[in-house]
């Protein structure tokens, strides 16, 4: 079994890697100067956004369940359909996934951050930030945000997020969770999405870049994981 | 039966309050101040809105017919495909689903409310209104956009909403009306979408809300009503 | 075979009924004063017409196979999918359900044409027009446009439009169109489509209506049977 | 084996000329003069160029593998999944197709090139430029992108991209590359996309056409070779 572990981990690593890499990456083709995408807004944010989680599911379905997600691999084991032991493992996976991509992104994107000269867009590429700083309240809509995710994944999916048109079905749902729930703290509702590049920011030698707002750090990480778990636990109490 | 019935309106309450919680919130997300998708416009409204529904589908599918909509129980009910003991106690059950959902964006969107000065763009966010108040005309216009609903449903669903991708054709359905026929009062075509929000509207210690516009109430009701009762009776004159 | 014949009618007369009334619907949304989708742009435009086709698919296909376009309806003749001796019933059927589905448009936006003082704008509802004038130049993109619409149907559904997931791909196809080739003409390609809202908008008692511009009906009429049919016979030749 | 070549290569040559004419045209429809959809943005690119793969793969399926691309060819082929004595034959016919598609776009925005005095622009509608010239970075950037489309494509059908609702997914995967990597250099991840319409930008008496920047087109044509051969090869890495 720990071969097969193995591959698992390999496939989430891969998922989240690309989750991480098309997911940032349509916030630097919209938030980027010089940047062919600049300006193209929330539409373009929150499909692109969606897409690349289908894209992920894709491109690790062949090896792992792809959760792409630590909330989510925390619902699933609540919801009895993911083994315990798995998870601190899975979690490691996703957030090393994060930063590979995250590093990718600002590969991708290399002559476009001397271009661009506001911190807080060049952070807002890696890390989610609050739109009105207030913690409890960005913690409850991280919350809520994730609390949708999970119960949905459960309800239609069952945890078999990689089946037939599935991929593109939670490509929706967090499009939709995008364009409804995400105008308040840009829905990390992932803490791999969020930790994992705000990690690659705070590491790599990027051009003009500020700090990582490391203080806002723990409520895209907790605000999914309790959304995530309670969730799952509502799922459960339905009969 | 009364278990399942009980399960099936649980399930139109899950279903609605998720659709209410993503669909009032598309519209928060646009319209209120420092919304990270402030001004994203009528693509995203007319998107968000299609997914909301394929979403309120997904995750009260497990449960019930997934109705989500007092107008297409009642043309479910015309068209045969469903009890009519049913209907009131669906409508009740889809009615508190809209209250609480309502409230969920009140919540998520907590900071943003104090910073909108905006009445109308408040009341917006939960309750429809005309673009110019015309009460036959755009009762007429509600008339119009439900009957398309039911009738569209009832073509190619036979009332199985919940079947295969299903969800997802019926959210491309919402969206469609949303595009195409929402211009006018901003398509309601389902009275617990309306009516569970304003109720909230009116009774939320809203920071910067005005009135409810209860004169107006009775359209987005009794339009949608009428609408899909008719569409279900053109739809049953087909040989 | 009378009575099947006039089930078939029925369905295309519904069916390009829905198709307009959503289509022409989406322009007179983002084109009409006051409207809440008003300058909502050329995306709208191209995911509403789309989307219309879809549903006027799903709305007629237990009746008929859903052509809803006389070039359509001519190509599956030339391929030999379609009988001759219908296409001339097929073509009156869908005129007609183009004209009432124009009344319709008409009648949802009833408070909206007085307030809208642009006679360009009001005929662009109802029928295309072009970009920059040029009738040699204009049938030939019409000509392209209906061209890949009939040889991509043939090449993907030998006239099957109807089957399972089918008519969302037949939206697919029709929005790309409108964003690929549309620019020039506004991308009629169907007669039924331009002629039908043309003469509602000749007859019709609308507000701030100018001519309908009869010197130009030719063309989405002419190119797109033209473009059709030749489309169908490449097909042809294909081994 | 012959004819049944023959046709494969008939079958690319179509799909690639319909995947050229329809987004090369949707960039022509955003970008020229007096076009309907002006100013409509990247959205409608990405969504524009998506869409124009799907058709292409659906105009071309019945023929051929539908890879449209050399850089999917090769990857095939070092995947295993295609005969290296195709390889050639394919890349010349995938060519073709782009050069008339090109001429197509040409063709149907006729009157529109004398309206655009925008050499650039022009161009653009052709051939794929980068935002900030950088020749090493520009084709990391084309080989990130081939790199995962190539391993995406490997990843969920194993090269079989005309299997069901196959086409609408690779449409889903480049329309989720050009929104979040095609900033930086118009994601051309596709030499013969970028390759042949350029040819018939230097032929074509195009008005107000400047040079055809030749001294960057080696980066559309060896960033992505080079991607899509090292996306297969760690695909097949992979146990």
């Amino acid at each position: 079994m720990q071969d097969s572990l193995t591959l698992q981990l390999l496939g989430e690593f891969i998922g989240t890697l690309v989750l991480i890499l098309l997911g940032d990456g349509v916030v630097a083709a919209v938030s980027l100067k010089k940047s062919k995408a600049e300006g193209a807004g929330w539409v373009a944010i929150a499909l692109g956004w969606g897409l690349a989680v289908t894209l992920g599911v894709y491109c690790s379905g062949f090896l792992s369940p792809a959760h792409l997600n630590p909330a989510v691999t925390l619902g699933m084991a609540i919801a009895g359909l993911f083994p315990w032991s798995s998870v601190i493992p899975y979690i490691i996976a996703q957030t090393l996934g994060g930063i590979v991509g995250a590093v990718l992104v600002w590969v991708n994107y290399y002559p476009h951050w001397a271009e661009t000269k506001d911190e807080d867009a060049i952070r807002g590429v890696f890390a989610t930030g609050p739109a009105i700083r207030n913690y409890p309240m960005n913690f409850i809509s991280e919350f809520i945000g994730t609390f949708v995710l999970v119960f949905a994944l459960l309800a239609f999916t069952r945890g078999k997020f990689t089946d037939g048109l599935n991929p593109m079905v939670v490509g929706v749902l967090i499009t939709s969770i995008g364009f409804s729930l995400g105008g308040t703290t840009g829905y990390a509702i992932n803490p791999a999405r969020d930790l994992g590049p705000r990690i690659a920011h705070q590491i790599l030698p990027i051009a003009n870049k500020g700090d990582s707002d490391w203080p806002y750090s723990w409520v895209p990480v907790l605000g999914p994981m309790a959304g995530g778990a309670v969730g799952a636990l509502v799922y459960l109490l339905i009969p």
